[in-house]
């Protein structure tokens, strides 16, 4: 049975809100996700939270209750309470009325199996969490094996990556490491690195791609570092025909992939 | 030579972080723009704020001393003020050091020259600055004759569009219409109308691009309505091999404008 929180003061309250934070994230070892369709995204792919926070509007809804049952059926905590204190852990005025609570995956570049996909996304100190969230929806639609975040990367566990992501963090693996220990990583075994760069004359269109892909972004505002860029099979370029001098992370890596998904396709 | 304004209680102050909300934009006809980047791409672009502010910090910079006399011998303002009034106007604790204010731009369909570009991007009801801004700047890098927005989107002049554009904004013509008005202006002269759906077995890579293609991108949470969809002259879709059901907006368009331009440079 569902328990009820009605009052701020409730420890757990504070307990969940500071998971807005990294540093808290951290030390609890757990992160928040909003909203029904993404927790709906969550439990699809497998993944309960530990704890569910749900508002009276949602208490019909059956894929709320789904969820709740699941949560409950699991060892789980579900927990009924009011529209404020919603608005209170989520941050927002109109707050969703589904909020869950669940446990870190571990990113560790070992639990990664390269023979899942023939695509891989990975993205160097990537500052934006609407960014990664996107290039984890990307990865989700172009079959990735997994997005690996290459040094000082944003939290894939912050609120507004979860959100942009729009429940793929539940369904593509991501990795957390620093280049010194990615590239021993992937000459380990089969891989071609491929870096969008704009020092190169090869165009992303013409350049033949090997499985598996993976497929390298850079910062959104430096790009890739030259010595990085240095150490890739293959350096590419998307054409610009503009006054900019980039595209947006985001949408570079996903022109890039699905340049690769589409040659694969007819392969 | 540039005035000081070192009062917060300076009406210009509240009048220019007014420009922060939409209905305070539409009064003043002005927007505001953040970031000697992107202002430095509006003055390449031949676009100069009426009014520019700077930091100290900023003031030795060349380009932000070529900013100041353009704006100057434009006729403009340059206004140097405190790293504290920066930070009420742009409504961030770290703020640009350069902000400019500009005339809104005129957004009439009728301005648009069909013949000046083969690819034309088109959004409806999109609801996210930051897409806003991400479509505009992938318009500039695939040379799109401009943005169309249809019905009810989030404002092209929006402080969050502007930066997402990272300086699109003053080179790729934006113009607004309803459904009703923008069809007929379409079907008025040459133009193929490519709908973005899920609804079809058209793969985006196996369909040929009509020159001057109009690339038609629907609602981040809806997609197209269907009777919209039914008037293109084309649907396609992207392939989604994952769980998720869509691509974000902006991404989505990113992916559809890139092989468009593909089979322009090919033919």
């Amino acid at each position: 049975m569902p328990r009820a929180i009605t009052a701020f003061s409730n420890p757990l309250v504070k307990q969940v809100r500071d998971l807005r934070d990294k540093r808290h994230r951290r030390e609890q070892g757990r992160f928040l996700a909003e909203g029904l369709r993404i927790l709906t995204e969550a439990r699809e792919a497998g993944r309960l939270p530990e704890i569910v926070f749900f508002g009276r509007e949602s208490a019909g809804h059956p894929l709320a209750e789904a969820l709740v049952a699941e949560v409950e059926a699991a060892g789980g905590e579900a927990i009924e309470t009011t529209a404020d204190i919603l608005a209170k852990l989520s941050g927002k005025d109109n707050p969703q009325t589904v909020l869950g609570v669940f446990a870190e995956f571990p990113t560790a570049l070992e639990a990664l199996d390269r023979s899942r996909s023939p695509i891989w996304l990975v993205a160097e100190r990537l500052r934006d969490p609407g960014n990664l969230g996107t290039i984890l929806r990307t990865g989700d639609a172009v079959g990735a094996g997994g997005l690996i975040l290459i040094d000082e990367c944003v939290d894939p566990f912050s609120v507004e990556a979860v959100r942009a992501s729009m429940g793929a963090l539940f369904t593509v693996p991501v990795a957390q490491a620093r280049w010194a220990e990615f590239l021993p990583w992937l000459r380990a075994g089969p891989g071609q690195l491929v870096g969008l760069s704009l020092d190169t004359a090869t165009d992303y269109r013409s350049a033949r791609y090997e499985a598996p892909t993976f497929l390298l972004t850079g910062n959104e505002a430096q790009g890739l570092p030259a010595d990085y860029a240095a150490e890739c099979d293959l350096r590419v370029k998307i054409p610009m025909l503009g006054k900019a001098d980039s595209l947006n992370a985001a949408v570079a890596t996903a022109v890039m992939a699905y340049e690769v998904l589409a040659q694969r396709r007819i392969a």
